[in-house]
């Protein structure tokens, strides 16, 4: 099938440009002698995990549950989910993965701990426990190398789990005294550090210089090697996720609508939202819920009804979450279609 | 099954609030002497279309084809799609849907137009068409009733074309001008004007005194019979849609996490995002794809880890467009598990 066939909105995956995505990490993590987990919440979708593995990933990431179990029913075997798992509903499917799988979470606090300790110990399996450590992204995670400390002398002693060291969110040189710190404390006190989890894509090296054993990187998949959050540094050459939209109204000079608006791309600052390929002068300059307003004030085209546009968008993430499949294309052929199978897995 | 029951984060809609909001639309829209087109895009959900259509509504609009196919599957009978239908593929589909239900489509372009003709000549079917004005929203429509007119000429002679009137959106008093002068301009020409559809929640009187047949509302089901904008005007007593959410996280005095964030609220700006029904002076000041970050200091409240809260959405209909089910509650108890069946019918 040609990618001229396929109706409008379509979100599409170039296949070329993914693969040397991959392919740069992969490489970037080797120089650096940095272990690769690959998070797949910036896809959801099982066969690109797999490809992250056959990549080189040592494991990969999930940020919720039930992207774990669309994960791990698709054969994928080391897991990390940094993310406190809360209540005994949760607990109780992540010990079944825990059977299947190896499955790592990441708490920061006993309350947390205790509740996946209760759940693994009633079912008889042990599950892979790290301390979050809020280095100063103000998010999760204790906040000193004494709180973690606190924390781990009662984890290390919990019946069904098996403690394994830390994680912080995102690796960053600040982040340096409170690991090194914290990783001191827990070695004085014989409490394990074998694995010590960093993350962000882009901050590879600074994992590194941190002393983790392994990096988180997601959002590389999308957008090359380091994020980008201007629409000025999105190119085609770095970006495979593109929607292809339809022109649907040419109602007044120097506008056009067209058949996206934020149920196709999510609604994300900034503006102008999105890159277009063919004809990068134009801007969307707004959206409603599904229509897309355009600029084409700067442009010399004289668009017409009918004719098609296609916009990297400016969060892949966000948009592929709102769709059901991800089309991969090669050239000007539909190689593959993936079905987003994590897409709404909230739990 | 009790809604303390439910595993979180949980997308819950209060069924006596919403049925209130039912109610006050079908009162507000009779005591107007103006019919009520119930525009479905806000919920996507079946049987809560036939629930408006019990109301009083005269028919439903739908945004997308795609949302029209479910309405139609579901036995939805008329339906207004207020959106130019581009290109043979989708024209293959509306002119399905004709053979089944009353279908009505707007357009603003003889090739839209042409388009759906020769679909609808083809097959043997006829498709109800209306032209889309421009008023001021500037987004799609013809931009003059020297416009209108010349399309209407063109339109009305198309075979396989019912050809019925207009419309606009949203409804506003500026707009009198312009749909006076259509009207006047279309009847002179005898061209049909037995469709003049208006459109906007809130904006039901204004329809009636622009003389539309019919006025177009959609969110009134979540937000009461005003859509609000801001935080401090939403309330438990107008929106039943709620996201039950579990703090997994007290990591620091005034800072608390709870398991929603971007994918499970959708972004939408401005912030505080939410109104928490149980503590409104805490704000969610920030958010992560997974993560909402709440400021809880100005709260007396001690947040503890495993404890819910209950947040009304800025943005019900996106926030309700990222799941796959909505649950519907009374007092303590769930009622019924919508699935939102047009979720993702973005083609």
């Amino acid at each position: 099938m040609l990618i001229s066939n396929l109706d409008t909105p379509a979100v599409i995956c170039d296949l070329d440009v993914m693969e040397r995505n991959l392919a740069a990490m992969a490489t970037h993590c080797r120089n650096l002698g940095i272990p690769l987990r690959a998070h797949t919440k910036s896809h959801k979708i099982p066969e690109l995990a797999h490809r992250q593995m056959t990549s080189g990933a040592i494991g990969i990431a999930c940020q919720k549950l039930g992207d774990a179990e669309v994960m791990v029913a698709a054969g994928l075997k080391d897991i990390l989910i940094p993310y406190n798992i809360v209540g005994p509903l949760k607990v109780e499917r992540l010990v079944r993965l825990a059977r299947r799988a190896t499955m790592t979470v990441a708490v920061d606090s006993e309350d947390t701990a205790r509740g996946i300790s209760e759940g693994a110990r009633a079912a008889g399996v042990d599950v892979r426990m790290i301390i979050e450590l809020d280095t100063g992204a103000r998010r999760c995670g204790v906040q000193s190398p004494t709180e973690a400390l606190d924390l781990a002398r009662k984890v290390v002693r919990m019946p069904g789990i098996d403690f394994r060291g830390v994680m912080t969110y995102p690796s960053r040189p600040e982040a340096k005294p409170f690991l090194d710190e914290t990783i001191r404390l827990f070695r004085n006190d014989g409490i394990p550090t074998t694995m010590i989890s960093g993350g962000g894509t882009g901050h590879e090296a600074i994992s590194k210089e941190l002393g983790c054993t392994e990096t988180r990187s997601g959002s590389y998949i999308w957008e090359g090697l380091t994020r980008v959050h201007s629409s000025a540094d999105l190119g085609p050459e770095r970006c495979p996720v593109r929607v292809i939209c339809t022109v649907v109204s040419t109602p007044a000079p120097g506008r056009i609508i067209i058949d996206g608006g934020m149920k196709t791309f999510a609604s994300y600052p900034p503006k102008p939202y999105g890159h277009c390929i063919e004809h990068p002068e134009i801007k969307i300059y707004g959206m409603s819920v599904e229509h897309g307003h355009v600029d084409t004030s700067e442009s010399p085209h004289r668009f017409r009804v009918g004719e098609r546009v296609t916009i990297i968008p400016l969060h892949q993430e966000m948009c592929l979450n709102l769709h059901d499949e991800l089309v991969g294309v090669r050239n000007d052929r539909v190689e593959v279609i993936w079905p987003v199978a994590g897409r709404g897995k909230v739990r």
